[in-house]
């Protein structure tokens, strides 16, 4: 912004701007709204930050995030054990959560293996993984990164890990979306939605 | 979210989804973005929030927002006082200013009139542009709100409240599109709407 802009404007414009999938525009109409906002509401918004950041942790389990110790879903006892779904963000937890199905328990890896981008497993949550696996009790462990080259990647790599300690690891299944269009499916998904047809 | 979402997060979530133009899937990712950044940051940024609101304010001569009492471009003495564009709000003050072409100042109305949503003249700054040009020295004032139903409410409201008192008002030329934003205009459909400006 030009330098006729209040320099606590330009300041805040910078750091909403920073955030990811947030243009220039967008950060000085969100700056804006910020000065229209009451004082308590802007206070309120920058406690809700530190709080976010000071209170909330991962779980010592699962390593999802969470205000105590131990989740909610890894201290439910009606949570069965034995079936760990591995994801790559807490946000993908909320997903299977939505879908009210799975009863098993999570573990967050916190990003996906991509050398590219300097990520190697030893950035991830895999030895937490192995540690939690070693202590017994675990029948199956899911794969459930994203169908993407890095989460194909993680999922093989991990799967390496575990199937020669006797673990069973699967992968979640590739299709069609569910309501999708045949037509507008790119030909990778068409091929795994023919290649893993079941019987009807 | 569902209940496993910590609840420092929940709130967070909440804070950036009442955001203009940030729904709730952004507002999650948003969120956990904050997660992964410094505690420094965080509080940077929370220290941004207040900050800009608590020493931002109101210019007292154009109305733009501002740290001091009579902002730069007000208190610059290489600008023509003689001609005012009076603007919706301090976004449009910055558009124009990017045009680097216009050389007088600003009034802001920090609004539009808009009788649906209860925005009355009188919760515009317009008494403070009536002030401001009884103290003489005003050739002419240009209407620079949006091509839209209110920004062209506001101009004939303001327009006839000028003309009778033997000021000059003029209209942004409608090189704009009509409908259109003008936060969004280019610089060079912006200049030409300056410089195609009519009496009215």
């Amino acid at each position: 912004m030009a330098d006729h802009n209040a320099l606590p404007l330009v300041i805040l414009t910078e750091k909403f701007a920073a955030l990811p999938g947030i243009g220039m525009k967008s950060a000085q109409r969100l700056a804006y709204h910020v000065m229209n906002m009451d004082m308590a509401e802007v206070e309120s918004f920058a406690k809700a930050l530190t709080d976010a950041k000071k209170n909330v942790h991962c779980c010592k389990i699962c390593q999802n995030l969470t205000e105590r110790d131990v989740c909610p879903i890894c201290s439910d006892d009606s949570r069965d054990k034995s079936i760990i779904c591995v994801v790559e963000s807490p946000k993908d937890v909320s997903a299977f959560e939505r879908t009210r199905e799975f009863t098993g328990v999570y573990h967050v890896l916190h990003g996906l293996i991509s050398p590219m981008d300097g990520i190697m497993p030893d950035s991830l949550k895999v030895k937490e993984l192995l540690a939690r696996i070693s202590q017994g009790g675990v029948s199956e462990v899911i794969m459930a990164t994203n169908p993407t080259v890095e989460g194909d990647a993680t999922a093989m790599y991990i799967a390496g890990l575990l199937k020669p300690i006797g673990i069973k690891v699967t992968r979640l299944a590739f299709g069609l979306p569910v309501g999708g269009i045949l037509e507008y499916a790119d030909e990778i998904t068409l091929f795994k939605a023919l290649e893993n047809r079941n019987d009807m």
